[in-house]
């Protein structure tokens, strides 16, 4: 693949990951989840734990890093809704 | 790869790609974006773009498919975020 094509999934998934990150900030900082959907959370934290076990499966390093680290963010998103909404 | 690796897969990418909408339809009942992060979906439009250029550029159905449908979800929330609040 070349270089040009690497670079460009590089950057898709350096942005995609670390998206989540202004989001734990905010909910963290203002202690607002209102409006954040406990379904959508609990779906995505299922679904990149899947795909961090794909990634485990087929032997990806970068599946296993970025779904790894997304997966980290968006369980502090699920928590941080559940915990504040209690 | 085995049938079981590519379930895992398929599995995973359906549950990441449609989490994204009871978020779109929670906002729109409840015309609620306070705790939704401006920058989280701006990034993440962005990423998922970019993923779908990475698809097409590789000729892959499956991520054209998968980051076409995140894509519409993820930018009808950024445009609800960006609408409600002006």
């Amino acid at each position: 693949m070349s270089i040009l094509i690497e670079s460009l999934g590089l950057a898709a998934g350096t942005l995609t990951t670390f998206s989540f990150l202004p989001q734990v900030i905010k909910i963290w900082r203002t202690q607002d989840v209102s409006a954040i959907s406990l379904m959508m959370y609990a779906a995505f934290c299922f679904g990149v734990f899947l795909w961090l076990l794909f990634g485990i499966a087929i032997g990806s390093i970068s599946l296993i890093l970025t779904n790894g680290i997304t997966f980290l963010f968006a369980a502090s998103i699920l928590y941080l809704k559940i915990t504040i909404e209690r």
